[in-house]
């Protein structure tokens, strides 16, 4: 049985030791590049599963994995032990509340946890959709504290105008925004991206800029290949959309589009 | 007056004396399949009532019986004490919870009641829509626990590559999640139907599935009779829209389609 | 400030003195048939108020009376002391719910009122809609308990095979339904009507049934008035229709349709 | 972490010292004209900051100002000593609540702050839509006390026999309509407008009315010239759509329409 909100800790923030780690949170949204960035840390880095998430405002159905096995939708933490950078805290899942009231629930209980692991700081990460295909993907910000500003222009982070001007919705805005009221200072980062499709050439971007904010190296080859095979794909689709031949793509090229 | 998830037990679980049973859930979904095997199996085994389930995420209003009275919607769980066959608790009902916060309030009181029973097992029933009329149903299965797909595919169960690819959503599949965290292997099977109508026909080989698994014996002609009386349906269906002739149904070969 | 669900007694039930009073439901709905009838009943009865009951399930706004003040969507419930009749307890208002779980919460409010004055029985009101203009309405009901169906029929109740068939929806349903589980005999009426506009003619015919049931006397002067007047607003509407010459009527002869 | 109604008192009402003050609302609604009139008395004022007000039933996101700084959606109140006027009490902010029962859970809150400050009115500020442009816009009134009507006529307010026939929806209704059951004697003061955009220029009206209601006196140059602006805009666009030339005004002009 899982409660409205139900946060499982896997261990106690004590026991695994974090010193003031730096919180990042990647969940699905435009374009999934925030969710992009942080899977991609969860798979490169040495992490350890320390919180298990399950929510009433995730939708009311299990997926199915490859192997027949079933998946209630969750959210989970992951721990990472820093070397030279500092430590981590890495939120990723399947999912964001699919209700309004929910999406408060839920930034509450990830400032919860931000909170019992003494958390430092916060990145929350996202997509910025401009409506168009982007050659050169860069990274907008906003912060909950004035100081960050610099710190993120140095990391290469444009900061325009009031931008986004509908505002930054859902976990990565209300995070940030809760944060403030917790005095951690805390930043969302958006890679820019068309908004209409997965988009692993602006998560790269994004998590560029995160290493060099955390003085972390981790290898974005993978990122990169995602985004190769995500250019050629593109390229079929005009080139067939000029010829106006009608053509099948299998569902591996596909994949980059759910 | 009945509360927001409102659990009557008829008699107190050690007083039943259930055995470890395997639970049964058969609640409305996709070409009723699910609904359409368990109604089947509390109508031809000699059972017992021992909880009925009144909700607040249950549509506001009665149905009016036949002899003009009316009834509240409500789950209902009834006992079974088998013979070859492990003890029975069957989940069955007129509604799933209109609201998504509602699924979830169900299926944690659907895990209360297996667990408060002990159950062993639980297999939950649905119907998986393929968009096309289909000749030979067959039955897809998930899991909770690897462990459960050899003796599903044992019994005739397939399993399909991560299908159904958008997950199972519901009663169906939550309860299966749900269990997962509980520690109750589980299972999900699913007849393949059209999802464009009640199908008899799915149900009976989800039924027979049901029967190897649970090593029981019950008569499958009811569900032979509705699923011929189906297919004369759809045949004339079809004949109609060949010869373009308009014509109406009375309204007792219709109610397959409610 | 007012809670979810807020029932203010103006007086204790042990007060008012009513003995095991019948309970008259008649919110808004189909055709307003309900309403027109209990609202009658306030009118021309020397009714004392004796509940309010507000909610944060009626619309969020106020009405503006004629004076220009204000009213916050409320139900309330007045009492009668029968000469010949029962005692009675009637319940009108403004709105329903609009949302499903309200309703739900509110038809628990209302059943506590009913056990609070130790109601022996309650008849809802309501329209069963029939999609066209109809001469001579009549009442079809509905009940929660077999044995009330002869003492309808006498009062000249028909039960027409599970009608209606998509069940009663809202208040006069569930009340009845909630009432079956409190063991307290009560019954739908539900007068016939087109469902297209409100019906003083579906109202008074509920009404006289009510009356023989109640062996209650009102004058149904002011039902059969607005009756005639609908019938002349509908007769000059499919003349106009006929010589279709586009002619508007004045607001008030328009105010039955609101 | 905010409550689902998270009322942050800045400073106890006792500290704060206002002497039964009058409480203004002015939430964005039709034509923001009781934002416009709250916001300007806000500006114009020497007012403190007292209170500050989050919910979960404002919208999931936040806003991101010109310096790159976000802000959680908030209600704001501010305290104002009086000289010769009575001290006020304004209720100015972003949103109302998205949700049906959050109107109503929002009021409470204000009610329960204006309990707190021991207030002696209320008047909320709205704007009423009339669907065609407005060359003079005028003030219309709804009150929860029959004895203010005098009163506010002699300010220059109209009473039109049940305006608005719609009732008065959200924050501005609710919250006379709550404080009648408080036994607060409270007004809503509604300037006439299109409904078709932002009216600086009724709600100078509205302003006009409430100083004379509060004997106060404050510059409404501002809201003057915003208004003429608005009127040359509304000239152009006439101009241009007799020319038909399409023709594209700057950000600056727009934001009138935001």
């Amino acid at each position: 049985m899982i409660q409205r909100v139900d946060v499982k800790y896997l261990k106690k923030p004590e026991e695994v030791g974090l010193e003031n780690p730096v919180m990042i949170e990647g969940l699905p949204g435009i374009g999934h590049v925030g969710k992009l960035v942080a899977d991609h840390l969860v798979k490169m880095l040495d992490v350890e599963k320390v919180v298990e998430l399950y929510s009433h405002h995730f939708p009311p159905q299990v997926m199915v994995g490859e192997n027949g096995v079933v998946k209630l939708p969750k959210n989970e933490v992951y721990a990472y032990k820093g070397d030279n950078s500092p430590d981590l805290l890495i939120l990723v899942g399947d999912y964001q509340s699919i209700s309004n009231e929910g999406h408060y629930e839920l930034a509450n209980a990830y400032l919860k946890i931000a909170k019992d692991f003494k958390v430092s700081r916060i990145y929350t990460l996202g997509g910025y959709g401009i409506g168009k295909l982007i050659e050169e993907p860069y990274v907008i910000g906003a912060v909950n504290d004035e100081s960050l500003i610099d710190v993120l222009r140095d990391a290469g982070v444009k900061f325009e105008n009031g931008e986004p001007a509908g505002g930054i919705i859902g976990a990565a805005g209300l995070i940030i925004g809760l944060a403030m009221l917790e005095n951690i200072p805390s930043a969302c980062l958006m890679g820019t991206t068309s908004g209409y499709m997965v988009d692993p050439k602006s998560a790269k971007a994004v998590l560029e800029v995160l290493m060099r904010l955390l003085n972390l190296e981790v290898s974005v080859e993978d990122l990169e290949e995602r985004a190769k095979e995500m250019e050629r794909l593109i390229a079929q689709i005009k080139e067939m959309q000029e010829a106006q031949i009608p053509q099948f793509k299998s569902d591996d090229d596909l994949r980059y589009f759910r």
